[in-house]
């Protein structure tokens, strides 16, 4: 044994692979790739070790390590090879101590350090360092092969001498192609000189390798694109597959706003319309391959090059998607064609990218509540923790989920459009021009306010001058939701969301409008201006939105929530302070309400990234329970409680630690001509 | 325990099953198809048990059966239910004693017959008796299903509710959806009442189910359509999926022949004209839609109730089909794009038929040895028996597979045109007009003959006028056939293939023809008569066709072959006799030489109809040994050899025993203008 041992220490060498720890012996002449492939180290190829990618690079840690007890030296490794030469002259340069890992072999013992990009799980950099973390599992990879010629003294099909190449090169097993490929294989094979780069789709459904894209030689990139069909905007992010990065992203207005405005105008167009559900269905796809165009066009890639894409969106932009006709989610009992995940063909939805790119079309939770909340559960992972979170989607619809690791909740709730600054006096759209902050003084009545394009507040100075451009155009969600807000603190509306019209005597911005009241923002043209029936609106919407979360609650027994998310490019907007004194969302400790930013996108790309995502969160719906607000008897209870500011019963008491709320104040509506008509009926009260 | 089994045999009924024989004891009152399905036996439902369908119909065997210890009695089962007679006012009558066994309830014990037509598996009837039986094993198959209606108190897909039905109805646990089937869904459960019927394709690789189609309520039929795509003809059998029967077969001209008339003068079109490939494809999904609409028409049936394709071809043919371009089949390595089986949607093809139909297309053996020669493989079933068995397909190339359970080998060989009618003088297809039978009297060298239009011998009263109609055109394949071994057979022409000028003597029929000599078969317009040249062109084909079988006896190490079956349209009209005496084929008794018809298409049909057979056929195919005759250099050796009639070193024994040969006479060419040359040569010899 010691005679062995012996003669191990002087054929074998050692190495130890960072950040992960495995280890193990090797004869001398090991291609630390091979090593690492044994250890079952986690280093990318797609050459499969032939110095083309470069994929495969490691870095050696020199020095004395009594923790492995190795003395590791760079030149324990063969030296630099005339492959890795060539691979530098042809391809890119190595970066300092970085070795090819499928050239350099074992000739000592060795500490070798795998950079986080040399793995294929690598994890993606996120912007908001508290989210969840993106680990790369890539559905769709490329694999480099080597086939056997033809041979006519065994004579067999192309395509399976690229399976055996894929068995003995890849340890592919089975694997299945598409009828494109196939019909190029021949070509690329020859032209390849028998070296092809197969792009090979992992289903996440069973194990199932399926060949979609065959490159003549070595191809080096595939890319994926993630998209958020929205009712108002579409937005496609283009990811490299190998490295999780996005490298594009472009939005655009959806094109089936023409058709209606919002969801429920689009259902009744097709219910008038024989054929207005293709008319959409086109008009989505055209606009999706104006952005994938525009995408590919800014990463300066080949549209062919894009393999697969992951949709998301709510029921009806889902449906459409598909080119399933939406009329049945107009209407109770608002039955979905299919809650479940969908996997197809770029081809079958004339999607401009490689006609055989994998869709995948993320699974909905129920006929209110869609496949972007399922995107948004996956970004924020709710079901992966314990605190009770809410995590509200604000739109025409809210979709809301409650819940942890235990059991989830969601459903959605009609807040209607007065939140996208529809149906409001001075709304309008979140556009360069809109008002989007205010502040009011709550001595003067004075506001103060920043416009969507401008970081200068309006009594700065230089804000004339930076808002020219532009100008000032009127009010958008966020920007109403802080007026509301800001007028409720300063006493210019009471708790039950009633302009005090007495205030017209202290100031020149509470003014008669028609039998009610309302507070002047901006004079000129176009005058912007907060109309009493504007603050209806936002109520209902508000008492809507409350009354969804606390129908959650009460399923869940809870009385408090332990954070709250707001999630969609509206809610990634709004000022939580300002959303949690009109009472859009329940009492929470304010340091545990934050805003998710346009987490149905993450969701997407995460489900590009990741292939386990996409089971993750097929399952994670199946356990959601869905509540439907609508036959709930309590909602409508809820929903008259949740009126007032920042709610009739609720006590708030997180909030009125932050900020100090004003007494509550009975204002009656007043005539238009008179404050006396309100103070008359006052006194008697 | 006496007590108990009294109590049973109050309670309980024994039920047996034939044909299958299986047995069991249910409690009264059980439905006789659920009896069945309990115990495994076969009995067909679309319904499900709903007395809408009247797949499940059985009978009772009355009578005392000691054999199986019961007295069966009609009263024993349930009285006519008022189901079976809504069954007979809307669908149709029962045959007499026949009853809905989803209806009738034990009452006692039975004996139950389920008829042939009654199972799922049952068996189709074959016109060739000898033939391998074709059983029913059906890929797609119907299911009618009562499916949940939405709730919002528990919100689900349409989808997911028709998933759980079909799990709770039939048993199926897992399931995908093709889109345009998800599209149609929910107008299909409505326009249904919730009662649709799917039509599913359990995919023969892993267990796959997969929702091709629904409709509406009941829908009784679908139906599959086998497609044998020749360079010549395309041939297309509509087949009735539930009983297995052809109920339409049309055949159509390749219109591939425009671009060329055989396969190669094809492949040098596609050389020669880039895009050929996909003119030669369009060609030929364009006939093959024609022929569907015919088979479609004959039939009376919707094309979207074809949900199954089944296509076969030669491996030119095959690739065509796909859209893969033909170029390298033709020439060396003759590499296939692929060899393995292929399944596909119809959309793919453009094909029309339901777009969501299965396209299955066999697997090809080799780059001359195509998936229609599988198919033949697959119909006669050489790889199920003991005897070495020699299976010819006679074509431009003919396709030749020899063996037996244990070990089977194929090849092709260059045949050319020739037996096809063409090169030859006075050759033409197969045709009405065109002779196809001959006989030659030894004594007066006088010919008798049949054209394809009549039965008629030309030496018969009233083959005038029976003939006036399509006139006599030519001679086609097996008349060429049937005119050398006649003319061998009566000394005309010696055993090398040389006509006998001497005998211009005897007969004006042997008539000089430039430096050789003719054979005047008619007169008049046109002209026919045998050359010289004519009898080279069969010669250099009967010769690589034997030759090609000798290969694949010396690689199998046999001198004899136990069994021959001749194949193709060519194959199933030639005379086996005189194509022995031609030496076509190697010695064999004359008993055991036979004709297969069209065993492509068979085989093609077999693939339709059951599932397994694919992965027979797959299996088969994987292990077939594949010679190419190219670069076997023992190939050119026996290609000389087999010149001669029969052979030039071949007993032919068992042909001797049946017709007497003539003797060897050797016959030099003589100039045209004297059979003294020919004299003149012979004396010093």
């Amino acid at each position: 044994m010691a005679a062995m041992s012996a003669r191990q220490d002087k054929q074998d060498a050692l190495v130890v692979f960072t950040p992960s720890g495995k280890r193990g012996r090797f004869p001398l002449g090991t291609p630390l790739l091979q090593a690492a492939r044994t250890l079952g180290v986690d280093i990318d190829s797609v050459c499969g070790g032939r110095a083309i990618c470069g994929r495969c690079q490691v870095g050696v840690s020199e020095g004395s390590f009594a923790k492995h007890g190795i003395t590791s030296k760079a030149d324990h490794l063969s030296p630099f090879s005339v492959n890795e030469k060539r691979y530098e002259s042809k391809r890119a340069k190595l970066k300092a101590g970085r070795r090819l890992s499928c050239q350099a072999t074992l000739m000592g013992d060795v500490v070798v350090d795998v950079p986080e990009d040399s793995q294929v799980h690598k994890q993606v950099v996120r912007k908001r360092p508290e989210a969840r973390t993106i680990e790369l599992d890539p559905v769709t990879r490329l694999y480099y092969v080597v086939v056997t010629e033809p041979d006519m003294h065994n004579p067999s099909g192309d395509l399976e001498r690229l399976y055996e190449a894929l068995f003995e090169q890849w340890g592919i097993e089975e694997a299945y192609t598409d009828l494109r490929t196939l019909q190029y294989l021949q070509t690329a094979l020859r032209e390849g000189e028998w070296r092809v780069t197969v792009a090979m789709y992992h289903g996440h459904i069973r194990s199932y390798n399926r060949i979609v894209a065959v490159w003549p030689g070595f191809h080096d990139k595939i890319y994926g694109v993630a998209v958020d069909v929205g009712s108002t905007t579409i937005a496609a992010h283009l990811c490299d597959l190998s490295s999780g990065e996005v490298i594009a992203s472009q939005g655009l207005m959806n094109p089936q706003i023409r058709f209606g405005e919002d969801l429920m105008s689009r259902v009744s167009y097709v219910m008038m319309n024989p054929g207005g559900d293709q008319e959409m269905t086109t008009a989505v796809h055209e606009a999706i391959n104006v952005l994938i165009g525009q995408v590919a066009a800014e990463a300066m890639i080949d549209l062919t090059d894009i393999v697969e894409a992951v949709f998301v969106g709510n029921p009806i932009m889902h449906h459409l998607l598909l080119g399933i006709d939406p009329t049945e989610l107009g209407g109770a009992p608002f039955a979905l064609a299919t809650a479940g995940s969908k996997t197809l063909w770029a081809s079958e939805l004339s999607l401009t990218m490689h006609p055989d790119a994998r869709i995948y079309v993320l699974p909905c939770i129920a006929g209110h509540v869609g496949a972007d909340a399922a995107a948004v559960v996956l970004s924020e992972g709710p079901h992966l923790q314990d605190e009770n979170w809410l995590i509200v989607d604000v739109g025409t619809n809210a979709e809301i989920v409650l819940g942890n690791r235990h059991r989830l909740l969601a459903c959605s709730s009609p807040t209607g459009p007065a939140f996208e600054g529809a149906q409001i006096a001075s709304g309008q759209r979140a556009a360069p021009g809109a008002i989007e902050r205010i502040r009011i003084d709550p001595e003067t009545l004075e506001p103060r306010y920043k416009i969507i394009g401008s970081d200068l507040w309006s009594d700065e100075p230089g804000f004339e001058e930076a808002t020219e451009r532009t100008g000032i155009t009127g009010i958008c969600g966020s920007g109403i939701i802080e007026a509301l807000a800001e007028m409720y603190l300063a006493g210019i509306i009471s708790h039950e969301g009633v302009i005090d019209g007495a205030l017209a005597a202290k100031t020149g911005r509470v003014q008669p409008d028609g039998r009610t009241f309302s507070y002047l923002i901006r004079e000129g043209e176009p005058e912007i201006r907060i109309t009493q029936t504007d603050i209806r609106q936002i109520q209902l919407a508000k008492a809507a939105l409350h009354a969804g979360a606390q129908l959650l609650m009460d399923q869940m027994e809870i009385d408090h929530v332990d954070r709250i998310t707001l999630a969609g490019a509206f809610g990634s907007h709004i000022d939580v302070t300002h959303a949690m004194i009109l009472g859009m969302i329940p009492d929470c400790p304010l340091d545990k309400v934050a805003s998710a930013g346009n987490a149905a996108s993450t969701g997407a790309r995460i489900a590009l990234l990741n292939n386990n995502a996409r089971r993750e969160i097929e399952e994670v719906v199946k356990r959601i329970e869905k509540i439907e607000t609508a036959i709930e008897p309590r909602f409508q209870e809820h929903f008259v409680a949740a009126m007032a500011f920042p709610h009739k019963t609720a006590a708030y008491a997180n909030l009125r630690q932050a900020v100090k709320l004003p007494p509550p104040k009975h204002v009656t509506f007043a005539e238009a001509d008179g404050r006396t008509a309100r103070k008359r009926r006052r006194r008697p009260a």
